[in-house]
């Protein structure tokens, strides 16, 4: 597989939009590096780059809280990749089902709906 | 419109993803900066910053291919935007209704959607 398409940016990442395969609901965005690109599609299991620590990212990994891979397509320009997925329980780390849960209203942002699960449970904080 | 909860990165820019609001489409990713945000939430209608041009674009004003905002989202870290949009004809430059339009098959890119329009007379080339 050489992946050739596929359009890194100058911190060698691409965003990655994850969508539920099914009911079209927009979940998040995260990064891939070409690491996690390759292991996503060895894998089926959805694999990140965290920025923010710096590692790869396998979703669900401290949650449970799976994507698995159903579809993998590339944009016209190849430097953004949309994921058909199936998501297990909730993708949001607030809880929620999708990160997309504020929305502006009358110039303000708004939440839009409320955590399915506490944070706590999800990250083990309670047992 | 303070819009302190919208986080740009270090060129001043945030990734936009357009979504057909009624249909669940993903159509395309592109960029905001500051102004083109404003401007979309003030006009309801889809400006982002074109990096290649490195000026505003109003999407479609070459094309006549417009998106009109039904609802804007942020995530939970601020630093991606989902737009509810209503699309004119096709979101893509390739004459495409979605900029998605290549899917991994068997560890190869494949095509899984032609063009509705020509690009050529998408912009004008053709009378």
């Amino acid at each position: 597989m050489t992946l050739e398409e596929f359009s890194f940016d100058r911190d060698g990442l691409i965003p990655a939009i994850a969508q539920q395969h099914d009911t079209g609901e927009v979940l998040m965005v995260a990064w891939m590096n070409r690491a996690a690109l390759e292991e996503t599609l060895a894998t089926g299991r959805v694999c990140y780059w965290s920025r923010s620590r710096g590692k790869l990212w396998r979703k669900g990994e401290s949650s449970g809280q799976e994507q698995h891979l159903v579809d993998l397509r590339l944009d016209c320009d190849g430097d953004t990749i949309l994921l058909l997925v199936d998501q297990t329980g909730v993708a949001c780390h607030t809880g929620r089902r999708s990160c997309y849960y504020r929305a502006m209203r009358d110039g303000a942002l708004v939440e839009i709906a409320a955590p399915a699960v506490s944070p706590d449970t999800l990250y083990g904080k309670v047992p």
